[in-house]
């Protein structure tokens, strides 16, 4: 049975979606409420937006599902409002042409298609690459997406692929989806945000809209919205330090990390041990993997697995799903780069001597990210494009030459690095008597426990 | 490895979980924490706290965990209030006891912990009942849950059990926990509206936990918050309208339960055609299920074999599971008591003739709920008793005696009767040409198409 | 110097007005940004929206030129809605004929704009009335208002003063502006809400938005809204119930009244007595004010005059202004129309008694609204035609008959009646020794005292 | 009469106070419903909190009444959580000793009693000190304030009035009053948001209010809130940029200084030619003003003045006080250090040649503000303590060496430099034909007008 409706592109009447952070989504072309109606759409409803956050931040289960239509939304306002003020009048004048509608909003709603079940994780161990998988749902005639984009246009797949790839002719379409401050990056902090109860992430979308503009082939603000655009920077920046690095999480994706690991390894080492099958993660194990594999995955299938593991007998396997699925994460120790290699061999030793496989109960894991990376000529492979403003008499400004505080930002990288381990391990080191202790990695230990709370090492990590 | 904490039960510092609703749910118990950190209460992480809901509206996708957390903290600020201000001076005052605080606050925090998948739905085929299995995860002593209630009181077990099926001697725990106006309620037309993005659900919390008190061995309010307590009859009848009946959602759910017959008939009449199994299911097909089988279910498994089934081969359990996946809810008709046999018969030769199987593809669905119900001396079975206000002079008056809203809407059922089937069906029956049609069936259909678009048809249900 | 700035009407570039309830105010034509520059209604930045009611909730504190912008930003989108979903398409299709969009947005703007300093209270002392001289300063060519208006158009204020009036013969423009569910109510109770601080005044508007249509030359709403405009007429009833009717702003309202008539008494039969002048008031107590002597009045002004009454040596005036701007409110008894004249006599020798003049320190005052008036054909002075709802298949609807809260509400009067007398009388009555007591009168108002802390009395006066 | 209800200090009940920001205010004390009903506290209903600030943002239109109710509520929450976790122990150290409580929350309420009519304004031409004034109402005998005060514990007003002006030997108390992260600044961060309309001020109060704490007889923060510090000094340094500086509200408050200014010299040197007496002003035009006439003024008596001087002979106070209660701004040109001179020799020149009196017509602004003043060892005069942060184990460090965003506004000033003049000057410099021009002023100010919109001007000013 066909599930796909066709009809005209415009629909007969709006269609609307309740949207706690847009209010409404507004769909007026069919194409729209086709692709949100497609399989590998409604898939992105299994899939978690945040990973391993709503461990931390209980309130944020919300999905990819959830926040692509947000994009979407807002893509179309600022669209709309490009068409009202800015529609180009001849060509070659950098203003918005209209024509682009469509690639745009299809761009905007399909960006994060490619998506699996906690992406970075099984990425790392799986070899896939939501990215690469993102152009290919676009561009494989296999996809009811792709039908329904060259259904409308046989151009249309391959242009949206081009968007999301940024190697599309109209920059503006492109950094509208994907820049320093596109409707990706504005609709997940507004709405992670709200789904985590913080108020950090909260900027003033209303006045980014009112100053965001085509001109001269590129997206730009109004000079009258500097600080607007500041305090989205500033919103950034909080997100990442509070929300998405926060330490427990990652505690929680250092376990999950060696869950994935370790199936790895007992279904390829001694799969004729194992109770249950795993039919759907065969091809991954295999390397054999398609896109039709791939997108039959997603968290559910993922979590009845872990499901499944509990009963296994692998005594590892075991451990590590319980862990995840009974929230019990990894707890960590602050590490800079000097201490790393001593503090490593100290904590496989404890872990050893505690009767623990370093291989899956120890991790690393460093999360960094550039908060405003301003435009360095020397830099050349930089892909980030800066923000722009433009003033009443058409000067264009970069925006870290008229805000110290988006200057002090600038460029420079955040985030930490951690050592992960079981937190009774943690507690067994805390608890240690030194002095009758025969063996020496727990007094090193001990040592940097105590040295890594002292907040000058915090200040020569620079890690705020 | 023994993941449960022991302490004293004071926490030496007070934990906090963020939270969405309420800013900050306090927790300052380790019995309390430990409860939160327990595999069953971790398990309704994985449980939707609205089912098919998010289909129609895509923002709930919250999770029973979350709404769970609430009422304990909605519970816990009631009691701290009851506390400061109406605390028992002498025995048979009728004002709080506070050494009910422990017994009321992890009854709230655990009156939905016997909740599985999709439960309405579930318990309708495999015969479980998530009120029982709440009470048995309390007592029995297999479940963390179980130990750690025990350890810190022999007799707190059995003392929550009670509280949750309502024969607790102590009838304002009771009626904390479950009343017309308890912290359930509270929490979740707060939590719903605020995940489904609708402002519905909102009414003023904070004078209701004003103007609530314990008085004479019940729950009671100030006559002074009457309006207060009015909105909130108001926002629970527009809740149910609006949301919880959502014609679409029902939708969703009728696939559901078809699925998951269908299912049981394919496992029980054959099994050897099934390419895969469905371990944690067969307890429930074979009706031997246990505790420990029930806790093993989840969303994400049910969703898991969902995308096992897309692969079998009985097109019926195929194509329900992709209906379901997919997001293609069957469309409904609504129907009077007296229309409903004709109906129904004609819907399935309808049904019949266009090759769909009545038996799965078609289905009875109705949502009532009485908003408000009023102290009726003659209909002795009520279970509800009503909400009481009292006035400055100590007299108790039954909120529906002073307002009129609320009389409006007392002890009148409000919901409705429809009838479901494929959204295609509906079509060729909204487009068949009546003169040339040789079957009786699509007449009577259409003619029914017409009068249910007539406001008169609704006013005559009283479906508002 | 000429202040008002004449531009062709579209303004080169949209000007904006931050605002707290709708965000942003648009005005896209110069004439409206002329108008809100004028003198007429900058002066409405000097009269308090809610009067009394600041003295009660503190927070509202807003002004009517405030509201005023809401008004017209309000009106502006839905006839956004109405021009892009239901333009006229020829005459008599009583859709929306866009011709009068001008006319509309300058009637919203406008609407208020003859209010005067705590208008209701001022206008039963010194009979003025707010309604007809907004017709006049929209009407008379002195004003800058008027020639604003007639600068776009010779019958711009012709036309718009017929709005206001309600005779304007496009019955969709006058319902817009004054209807049971207009944009002035719309506004005003998300105004009201916001600024007092609580959440009774909110409702959907986003969905009312949606909803909201012209149709056979009136405004009618998609019966699907059905439910948003019910919860709208709810959020009236208790914003009356809650807010406007305070009971508490009415005893402010009662002082300020006394204190009106009382200075008229002092100017008018001892004016050589007064020490300070009151220039702006003379022609008000003469009965020979103009419009430019009423346009030179706001809040400020009298406040400035009760200031200055705190030193006259007349002791009743120096009183009442002494209550008013230090808020000392009368408190009030509620009564039935039966116990009305006893009481009143009670009053009236127990204030004597008490050294009170009763003429000034007794006060009558009852609130009535009808939440909502459905049609009644036998009250053919009605006023306020109906709220209707369409159907899909275009059958209109009147609300209460299908929606029984509003059933329950309509035509329906709901308010109470109470006499307000000082603070510290009523504690004297409180206090009396009924048996010492040589007087009658305290022993009927003890009684009455007592009776009407009983609910039964409450229940009786139907007061809620 | 007296109005002032004397009790025992403990409130029979509870009485709250609807706020549209803290929800609710809670008040216990006798003495605080006291001090609220007092005639000082009460006058302060009169007093605007942002003065010319709702000329740009209509909707910020609350009173001190309002802020003042603010400091109270947050100053108490913050002692209620002090004293249930960190009451002091022993004398020394340096925990919360809550014998304090009554001293700080009557400055909290009190700390801006002191204020007039656009104080910052009138205090400059009328040599008055709202600072000063605080202290005397509070330590005057004359006063209700003093009298309620005083018959609580006769010390307290000196205690009060020392927290007011920092002598207190309680540095806790003197800190939670007044320092850079103070229950003042916190209330109004978040009020003047909210009444403005914009989202900039909005920080996580509820963080911040877990995070506070008292350590070593100063306020300091646990290390894991460093990042609520962080974004509340983010929020308070976009509060000034596009709130408190907004180049319009300034340009308001230049008129108001020139109008009050005139008025100074028409009742000096020409009181015989003025119509209407301004009773309550004179005291200040002599220089004999007492307590008593200062807390006569307010917002109304002055907006009253200039309704009258509207209808003065003398045609700039007229002129002045006509483009103030009409709004009618100057505009501004941004101008560094170096060109002040040039350009303000020009603009006098060209405002004498247009016929104005650049004595009133021509005005310098700067608005400077330092948005974090970190302790500089050098600087010994400075009184801003700087912001500290205490670690686990007990470390103090100072926030900006572990905030960059911190680090990057302090101790640098932000603001800028202005000069006011009328709008048709602006208008006529910008038209004017410099070729055929005479005068040279208008060629050096079109000049100028070109650079100041050069954004390397800006850049150079750094006035970001």
């Amino acid at each position: 049975m066909d599930h796909i409706q066709k009809t005209k592109n415009e629909l007969s009447r709006e269609k609307v979606f309740r949207d706690p952070v847009h209010d409404y989504v507004h769909v007026r072309d069919s194409i729209i409420l086709d692709l949100i109606n497609s399989r590998e759409f409604q898939r992105l409803r299994r899939i978690k937006q945040l990973g391993t956050s709503s461990y931390t931040f209980h309130g944020a289960e919300h999905t990819r599902f959830n926040h692509s239509l947000g994009v979407y939304e807002l893509t179309r306002r600022i669209i709309n409002n490009f068409v009202r003020n800015y529609p180009t009048q001849e060509p070659g004048d950098g203003l918005w042409d209209d024509s682009e509608r469509m690639v745009a909003l299809c761009a905007a709603l399909l960006h994060d298609i490619g998506h699996g079940p906690f992406s970075h994780t099984f990425e790392g161990i799986f070899n896939t690459n939501h990215e690469a998988i993102t152009q290919e749902i676009i561009t494989s005639p296999t996809t009811e997406v792709n039908q329904i984009l060259a259904s409308f246009d046989p151009d249309l797949p391959l242009k949206v692929a081009q968007v999301i790839n940024k190697t599309y002719a109209n920059q503006q379409v492109v950094q509208l989806i994907s820049s320093q401050i596109d409707a990706d990056r504005m609709d997940y902090l507004l709405r992670d945000a709200y789904y985590a109860g913080v108020s950090y992430g909260q900027y003033d979308l209303t006045r980014i809209l009112r100053v965001i503009r085509p001109y001269d082939n590129k997206i730009i603000f109004d000079f009258s919205g500097m600080h607007a655009v500041e305090d989205y920077i500033v919103s950034r920046y909080q997100m990442y330090m509070q929300v998405y690095f926060h330490p427990v999480s990652r505690g929680m994706e250092e376990i999950l990390q060696n869950l994935f690991q370790r199936a790895k390894y007992c279904y390829s080492h001694k799969a004729d041990q194992m109770k249950f099958s795993i039919n759907f993660l065969v091809p991954f194990l295999n390397d054999t993997w398609t896109l039709d594999d791939y997108l039959k995955l997603d968290d559910h299938l993922m979590s009845a697995y872990f499901t499944q593991w509990l009963e296994e007998n692998d005594p590892i396997l075991k451990d590590l799903a319980y862990r995840f699925l009974n929230r019990h994460p990894f707890k960590s120790l602050l590490v800079s780069q000097e201490d790393r290699d001593e503090l490593m061999t100290a904590l496989q030793k404890e872990l050893v001597a505690k009767g623990y496989d370093p291989e899956y109960y120890l991790g690393e894991n460093s999360s960094y990210d550039l908060p405003y990376d301003y435009f360095q000529p020397y830099k050349t492979n930089s892909q980030k494009s800066p923000i722009e403003l433009i003033t009443k008499n058409n000067q264009v400004v970069e925006l870290s030459q008229v805000s110290a505080i988006v200057k002090s930002l600038a460029g420079r990288e955040r985030g930490d690095y951690r050592l992960y381990f079981p937190r009774e391990v943690l507690h067994a080191i805390q608890a240690a008597d030194p002095a009758s202790h025969d063996a020496n990695q727990a007094k090193i230990l001990q040592a940097h426990l105590e040295e890594s709370n002292d907040v000058t090492y915090h200040i020569q990590q620079r890690l705020f």
